[in-house]
């Protein structure tokens, strides 16, 4: 098993393996034994039959596992199913000493996260991430939140989980798709922060995928980039924005498309925008676009790039105004420096609305220096 | 003009003066300078002209001041209206340098700090409190949160405002019976912590009142007492249970009550009956119940008592069930111990329920060791 420990003020660990779900009893003992325990989770997660195999794993450590079962999608993330969530806990008298595990990906992570953090100003939860995404991105570091019609993740908090497992059999199962997302985040750790990583993926043999013998060296590797990033800073003031590499246009593309872009794919269209934007504006010396784009195809994250295509200039600008990396007037966008490191550049967002624009303009005339490869994402 | 300073994390001050909404410019610059600012308070509070003055006064030094005004009352302190408040943040695109000030009494402070410390994962926030209440309890210590329909105060954050305006002319205006609310609040620290400022509230020749030439120094000695208080348990673990002194029986007659009964007079209510308990059944050896009883009736703290009478025993404790201080079959409940000191005491949820449905026996009954004296209050 693969182990990191999260030194904030609470400190917690991180356990990477995989069967976690079958001996989660064991794991999570100190945390919930005698406790009421809330199993938060999505049909789809539910369907895969993890949801059955958790709860016959603790029941009998805890005084009793309530579940509660959301539909799938970036939709459940909203005010109305976090406000029905609160109203559950206190239905069924939760108390500040009992315990909710938020068993699925990113969205049930974010929206458990958020409602722990608030209910009765924060009780314990447990993150158990079941896509590689949720693994290496939102199950660390302790930003939760939901979304507004306005905008994704406006309304938050930042809290920190009581323990997160890992457990590398649910990545195999949530189809390729799915997987694939995370490893445009994988492949972002590399730009900003580890040349070697990025290396090591754009350099190996065949495409990382759920099975591949070092899937868990490569997910501790992430988490441990995170959580240094997290550690030096927790509020997100500066070394933290790095993270949102490619998250600008990123946010921006999946809010527009309405969510039908995912997030990792959102982030990978916003990665490869970017250095693009660098190159041409002269904002990098790196040119990586050729090598960059291979890679990403390799996960077949750029064929969504034709539906940017469609959506109005206006659409993806407005979308960026909501964007909390937007403060004054000004932006802060991350750009490649060198081989696995990025800087953070603030400008006014004016001007950074015309290097965008001229972008976007290369990309509806079909004269972006990218070749896009694989099968079209719905 | 008096200044608290609370040392949290982000130190700031609590100023407690006359005239501070007229020169807020000043005493604001630093925070809100070039910045928008909204503006939360309620109908009574703006028809008294406060919100007008207050705007007047800072919209020049800001880049634009925007309100929002709620109906009045404790059902305003809902989920609704906070997510309404977020999404009307969101629509004016607030971004995280922004602020939001909270000019109203705790209903106000308690959903607007809430609001800004989600928003965007929390952004800064200034309390101006216009009652006594607000002023000395409600506005210092970080608490905020919303109600549910299955108890108050149930979903929150310990979140810092910036900095505290306590305008004493405000306290004047929203009438007596308001005033007489704060007064509870000033008995309970007292009570508690502070056995010369109880001596000195039954000593005085005649009752406090908002003209009083004191009123400036006995708000920044209640505000020493529960900042010294906070700082030492600022995540309410231990010694801030204190403060909740009549708090478990007055949450729970405001509640049985459909919140008619206001939040001072539940918790006068809850500290007489507390006393009148610990007397019974030997948990104190301070006999102070007939004292106690004459300082709340100056007050006309009391006179609700006959409302409780026609309460469902059963109401009262279902609202206990869902109290935070409540911990898997335990209550922690805060008895009178010296003059000037009480004390955390734990015991079965069931045995204090027996002790309470003692003393609502004798209530109804009209056996209670008390006097009530003054109006009806509605």
């Amino acid at each position: 098993m693969e182990k990191v420990t999260v030194a904030v003020e609470t400190p917690y660990d991180v356990l990477i393996d995989h069967d976690l779900l079958k001996h989660a009893a064991a794991h999570l003992e100190d945390l919930i034994q005698g406790k009421k325990v809330l199993i938060v989770t999505d049909e789809n997660v539910a369907s895969f039959g993890y949801l059955g195999n958790l709860q016959e794993a603790i029941v009998g450590i805890t005084s009793g596992v309530d579940t509660y079962v959301l539909p799938a999608g970036e939709a459940q993330k909203s005010a109305e199913n976090y406000v029905a969530l609160q109203g559950h806990l206190a239905t069924l008298n939760y108390s500040r000493s009992d315990v909710i595990i938020a068993l699925g990906g990113g969205v049930i992570g974010d929206l458990v996260g958020f409602t722990a953090a608030t209910y009765l100003r924060g009780i314990d939860y447990i993150q158990i991430p079941t896509t590689l995404l949720s693994a290496i991105d939102s199950s660390v570091g302790g930003k939760t939140a939901i979304d507004l019609p306005q905008g994704k993740n406006l309304v938050g908090a930042f809290y920190q989980p009581r323990r997160v497992l890992c457990d590398l059999d649910t990545f195999q199962t949530l189809g390729e798709t799915i997987f694939e997302d995370g490893c445009a985040e994988l492949i972002k750790y590399g730009m900003i922060l580890d040349g070697d990583l990025l290396g090591q993926l754009m350099d190996r043999e065949s495409p990382l995928n759920a099975l591949s013998g070092d899937l868990g060296a490569i997910v501790k590797r992430c988490v441990e980039i995170k959580r240094d990033v997290v550690l030096e800073d927790e509020h997100d003031l500066g070394l933290r924005q790095m993270l949102n590499f490619g998250h600008t246009i990123g946010h921006a593309v999946e809010q527009a498309s309405h969510y039908k872009v995912s997030h990792g794919r959102g982030v990978a269209t916003g990665m490869i925008l970017t250095q693009i934007m660098a190159e041409k504006e002269g904002l990098t010396e790196l040119f990586l676009t050729e090598r960059f784009n291979k890679l990403l195809n390799q996960y077949h994250l750029l064929n969504q790039l034709n539906l940017v295509k469609d959506y109005d200039f206006e659409d993806l600008t407005a979308a960026m105004t909501n964007d909390k990396k937007r403060r004054g007037g000004e932006i802060t966008e991350i750009f490649p420096d060198s081989f696995g490191k990025c800087r953070l550049e603030t400008m006014p967002f004016d001007q950074y609305a015309g290097y965008l624009a001229a972008i976007i303009a290369d990309l509806k005339a079909d004269k972006l220096p990218i070749v896009l490869d694989g099968d079209e994402v719905a």
